[in-house]
């Protein structure tokens, strides 16, 4: 029995031992395939990088020296016109690319430096990329739709429910919401432009001044009866306006998807034919939402002054109100500016094309 | 003349036309490189993360193998505590070293993909890695200090000031300032478990109670006179309790810094070793730390008993009172408890060290 059992524990004891020491041996190979694995990537890296960084400088310094040629007559404008758009195909496929994540890109802003210390939050892949651009837009679709049943709702039982007199907590979660909302937009939107969007600046601090808001909105004390109706003004016009918002959202959302779908769709094609599938494929859409987008930045500058005027007329100094009005002055100030900038932009563009492709027939 | 220019023209034209092809080239090149670059790195990565799945699995199988024969004295003690040895370090090795990118990684949480998005905030890289949890120290280093400054200001102006009636304001500032703060360190702690960091799930939740509280806390009126002294009571409470929490982090900052870097420094010695120079090193400052640990958690449990009491002696029911009374007990709780399970692992461990050491001596 003594020796039955010493030898079942010498022969467990012998397998194990053996593969232990394999085990431990198989650890180090691996150890080894991944420093070797790394240092040759990150040298392969390094020489892709100088090599991208080497040419999208001689891409720049070719497209001014063409200007530059042509402006001074010193070119054939037929030649120019095609080396100008072989230049613009080497930056698309620079840009559009694979390639693209060798460049180095948008510094990390300090909003995300802010909240999120110094990880890179940068996607080495196109596809991940678009995946973190396709996720985005859906975000902001869910959010859109509770944009637009949050205020409504809030709107309705004031009127069916309360009696005329919204009571505080749900505003304050209303608040809350759009707080958390306006953070996850910025702190995405700011991803974004890491990862090569070409989203405006001013959109993102657009959304940093609607936190603001919010949080300041969150230390306003909703006041309640009596006479609540009058001392409620200011939220309920925030509330209609907000009911606004997600309109214009969801229209805004639809128009980017497909803008989206459109690049997708073309994939490889030249940068120019992208863009011309783009704008011609949702040109009734733009002007449905044009006039939206203006009269909501009217009523968001009319809400703003309105709140600015109480504090002139009834000699209300409470510093919130003051604060929300000059924010959604500056916000709808800010919001119609670059929306005609957009506009102009595509309209030029779309004349650009148009001379073009007469050009061409003729 | 008209020579001239038309020489000058062609040869320009001629330099700009063919450099315009070079470049077009190039960047044709480059795209075929860096495909050809990022498919051949993906498929090395697939096979390391493959065998380094297959390795910790087997590591896992035969250290459950080992316990069970050494459980039924299969083994020879000696030659268990060896293998068992073995098996530690090459797990070490695994987990602490640059193998540990191929290995799935904790997924990314809800709380991560609510802010963000789908973006991964992985570090491919161990040195990346630490830097990114000495960049968190560093971060709780400086809020630490504003913890301590901000609250005691707050109550320094309350008594010579503001004659111990505290406006609004300031306390709403810091109020935000306690939402940003937290927010910011519960998606960094999110990150820093994600790049496989071993903090504890409870001050992960801690920190989601905090945000919650300092949301909430936004959302309270604070009165103002008459009669604020006692209206502002928890108000002040708070504050005091803030002061204490700056005091212990700046020590838990210390005392988390000091295992850094020990870990850092033995860099690829034994994990055992790892773990009894990070205990011996700090062993005087656990104990001054321990005793502020539990009188700082005994008095957060005393200012949420204090808050809930108001609502059953007083009957005041504003919801921020209940909630914030309630939060603060939850942590309170939650933290002591937490400490002791994280001192019993600690003795646990070294009293396993010291009959191993005795043991060897013998």
């Amino acid at each position: 029995m003594g020796e039955r059992s010493s030898g079942l524990t010498a022969e467990a004891a012998l397998n194990i031992e053996g593969e232990v020491g394999r085990v431990v041996e198989e650890v180090k190979d691996l150890q080894d395939s991944v420093t070797t694995h790394i240092s040759k990537t990150s040298k392969e890296e390094q020489s892709l990088r100088e090599r991208a960084i080497s040419l999208d400088s001689s891409i720049h310094r070719l497209h001014s020296l063409l200007y530059s040629l042509l402006s001074h007559k010193l070119l054939d404008p037929k030649l120019g016109e095609k080396l100008d758009e072989d230049l613009q195909r080497a930056r698309c496929i620079m840009v559009d690319g694979d390639a693209a994540s060798f460049l180095p890109g948008k510094a990390q802003g300090g909003f995300l430096r802010l909240f999120l210390g110094p990880i890179n939050v940068r996607a080495s892949r196109k596809d991940i990329r678009l995946k973190v651009k396709e996720e985005y837009n859906g975000y902001r679709d869910k959010t859109a739709l509770l944009f637009l049943v949050f205020p409504s709702a809030l709107l309705i039982l004031r009127s069916w429910v309360w009696s005329g007199c919204l009571p505080a907590f749900p505003v304050q979660l209303y608040q809350a919401w759009l707080l958390f909302l306006y953070t996850g937009l910025a702190l995405r939107e700011n991803i974004l432009r890491v990862n090569g969007s070409d989203i405006r600046p001013w959109w993102i601090y657009h959304h940093y001044c609607a936190m603001i808001m919010a949080l300041v909105s969150l230390t306003w004390e909703i006041k309640g009866q009596p006479d609540c109706a009058q001392k409620q003004r200011g939220v309920q016009l925030f509330l209609q306006w907000a009911m606004m918002q997600g309109v214009s959202m969801l229209l805004q959302n639809r128009y980017q998807r497909q803008r989206l779908y459109t690049r997708i769709a073309l994939g490889k094609a030249k940068r120019m034919d992208v863009v011309w599938g783009e704008t011609s494929g949702v040109d009734g859409q733009l002007w449905l939402l044009c006039p939206i987008l203006f009269v909501l930045q009217g009523f968001e500058a009319y809400v703003g002054l309105l709140l600015l005027r109480t504090v002139f007329v009834r000699l209300v100094f409470e510093w919130q109100v003051i604060v929300c009005g000059i924010l959604l002055v500056l916000m709808a100030v800010g919001n119609f500016a670059n929306t005609v900038q957009t506009l102009m932009v595509k309209s030029r563009f779309k004349a650009k094309m148009r001379s073009k492709s007469k050009q061409e027939v003729e």
